[in-house]
């Protein structure tokens, strides 16, 4: 059972007799069945009874009834009314839609709208590259998805999507003042969602690929690399393999071991994991060794598609073959992007000394990171509540930030390994230990290092070419 | 030349001798070269010299630079920088995408985004509905534009249209707190448009298309209707047939006439001139005559498109045909959606007695308003600068608020009629007179009416059906 917290949160309203104990009563009663109080606020105090609100995080709704049930079989107890909270602070969608100049009067809506506006449309007639200047697509992302492989819900459609691409366009605007804006698709086809993204993009000065499932993906993003003047930025793959390199790249400072000597084991071949291993090599590993659910990838192996093929071609210089288990052996890293709870503490044992566990499956990671810490030196985890976090939040909002700065016409890796630098190098040597492997997901100098070193970055191949 | 408005206005920075007479001299040769002067700021003052900014609105670049001219040709003047006042007002764009909730902590971020998230977006999968409740669908509007017809500019394509679409959303939040939000498409394939836009009606609670040429905007407004649950308004032809509708109720209550037994000529019979005529059909008119530029639509008439046959059919009961000076004689309404000075004073005269003249054309209307007014009994016009300004402000965002909070499924004609009806009724006997048959667009009472009457009329059918 998934352990109580804030992402499922209730409030319970209940009448209950005015006695001395009453406040006592209902807080044990929580407690009883697992509930983690939160706030208990007195709303009405009458001669007969007085009217509580209880809120408490829950792991579940079976567990939310549990907790009914207790306070509502209280003698005198009466339960009125249950509030989710996670559904209240969604009621009517996260993100709104601001003027940024002031409509007061007549004269400022013939500057912003009709007649003055005509002139300003005119100059970008004249001059296109002028729309990064005087519209909103100087400051402005698309989060596209097609609801195809969301969170861990898997393909859930466009609609149910949406509350994602809020959050992520929220978290744009929080750490980095970007204007993100949703765009969930109602198709699945890769032509036409290639042809749709090609003819919104006028609005958009850079486009975030999110939540579409492999292989589609990297056709998809491939292709509008190549037809749009504008970055394409799949977050799945590229924002993951930025905070597994900063991580890695940590982790490493702390155990002391030379990322060219190091046997890296990569869980999971879809999105994050290419995406991981492509920027892992850009770093020139001693080797990587990548599994999927049939075993070790190698070139010799039946059913390789495009991906996986690539794939076999670029690691696994000895060309083994063999199961994730026998991959471990005396492996210096594992970075798992793939499924719960696929090995345990003996594994981890059999793997080199002062090894490295990234366990980065959502919610359940691939080991228990309790037992991969028996016998790893570092373990990170996609968690909340267990040290070194690794959450994609470190990087996208930096990333875009300084491609809009740079009006960037394309992203490459090497303003995803400065990304991926500048992230690590938050974290300095008298903070690095083997718990704090990467600054916080808060930490407002994140995002403002990320952008400048991106930025740079453009800027220098800018000038090189 | 056009009248210099602050729809144009420069700043321009000097440096001047600290004389005592410098202020008279900057303003009098702005003032003789016709620039009108709207502020004089001096920026700093020396002991040689004093710096000061000199707005003023101006009527075209030409105009402009006159005034920059004049001002450099002062002795001991010089011009230091010239500012477009409307193009620093558009810089960086005039919107901006704003979260509704807190992201001040891993608490809130739990709730907002994951693992929290994943209830909210699992309880849409399970009941699609709920995105209008849980989600920006809520209160979100499309703003859909290929660029094809914008404002009087013509087909200058998606990225300079972006500036007239955000104003447009600018103008959605500000009277009717709806989020709008700019949609350019980069094609103008009439089944590429349709197909993109049912892509990305996910997010939309409704789809305002915007300055797509006709007859493409025809075809797709009516395919859209038919293959979405969520109402298609087509601003140039409803938002325009509302404001003229119930402009034209208040031109009539102050002459006196019953619609009944009017004639009515319309020129014009693209998106706006169509659908004005057939909203006026719906309140049973005397009759109605169309004029293009091959002059009266009659079903006679040769090369007549799907929509002109339409017209035709519906239209001009005794089928004559001629010219629009001919169509004028005795006709107690003339509606003007064309072009630019078509006929003057004679033609007027020759209208019956207390006409009334709605010359509609932007920026230079059908005829000189004050021509018309020498035997018209009532004159509108699309323009600031006279009375009785016929403005779609006054009907888009109401109509959009009302169709929102209803949860309306579609738009039809009995709504538009609904929201004429209201932005009339705002003006009462007490003020009606004819220099004021519309209310202002400032008045921020119309929203709220049209809002309400176009919610009962979606309630009222959805309980009737």
């Amino acid at each position: 059972m998934p352990v109580p917290g804030p992402g499922y949160s209730i409030t319970v309203r209940v009448e209950a007799p005015p006695s001395a104990s009453a406040a006592g009563d209902l807080t044990t009663a929580v407690g009883k069945v697992s509930g983690v109080l939160t706030a208990f606020d007195v709303v009405e105090s009458r001669s007969d009874a007085i009217v509580v609100d209880i809120t408490a995080n829950v792991s579940s709704a079976d567990h939310a009834e549990d907790i009914t049930t207790a306070l509502n079989s209280l003698p005198g107890v009466r339960v009125r009314k249950i509030s989710d909270r996670t559904f209240l602070l969604h009621l009517g969608g996260k993100l709104e839609v601001n003027p940024k100049v002031a409509l007061r009067n007549r004269d400022d809506l013939s500057r912003a709208y009709t007649p003055g506006v005509a002139r300003v449309c005119q100059a970008i007639a004249a001059n296109p590259e002028d729309a990064r200047r005087l519209t909103i697509k100087r400051n402005t992302v698309a989060v596209v998805t097609d609801g195809s492989a969301v969170l861990g819900l898997g393909n859930i459609g466009p609609a149910a999507a949406l509350p994602v691409m809020e959050g992520k366009a929220a978290l744009f605007k929080k750490f980095a003042d970007v204007d993100a804006w949703p765009v969930c698709l109602d198709t699945q086809d890769t032509e036409e969602i290639i042809r749709i993204v090609q003819a919104l993009a006028p609005v958009y000065a850079g486009i975030n690929l999110e939540d579409i499932a492999a292989p589609r993906c990297f056709e998809i993003e491939a292709r509008l690399r190549e037809r749009l003047d504008i970055p394409v930025f799949h977050d799945d793959q590229h924002g993951t393999a930025i905070v597994v390199v900063a991580a890695l790249r940590n982790a490493l400072r702390v155990v002391g071991k030379p990322i060219e000597q190091c046997k890296i084991v990569v869980s999971g071949v879809g999105a994050a994991g290419s995406a991981i291993i492509r920027l892992l090599l850009r770093k020139n590993p001693g080797d990587v060794v990548a599994v999927d659910i049939d075993g070790i990838v190698h070139s010799g192996r039946s059913n390789l598609d495009d991906n996986l093929r690539w794939v076999a071609s670029k690691t696994n210089s000895h060309n083994v073959s063999g199961t994730l288990h026998e991959a471990l052996v005396g492996a210096d890293v594992f970075i798992g992007v793939s499924a719960p709870n696929l090995f345990g503490a003996e594994q981890v044992r059999t793997m080199a000394d002062n090894a490295v566990v990234f366990a980065l499956a959502n919610p359940d990671p691939e080991i228990d990171p309790l037992e991969a810490q028996q016998h790893a030196a570092v373990v990170a985890t996609g968690r909340s509540d267990y040290p070194n976090q690794i959450n994609n939040v470190l990087a996208f909002p930096g990333v875009f930030r300084g491609l809009l700065d740079a009006h960037a016409h394309h992203i490459d890796d090497e303003m995803l390994l400065a990304a991926a630098n500048a992230i690590a190098d938050v974290v300095d040597d008298g903070r690095l230990n083997a718990s704090f492997i990467v600054p916080s997901v808060f930490d407002s100098a994140v995002a403002p290092v990320v952008a400048d070193a991106v930025k740079a970055t453009v800027r220098r191949e800018a000038q090189e070419s």
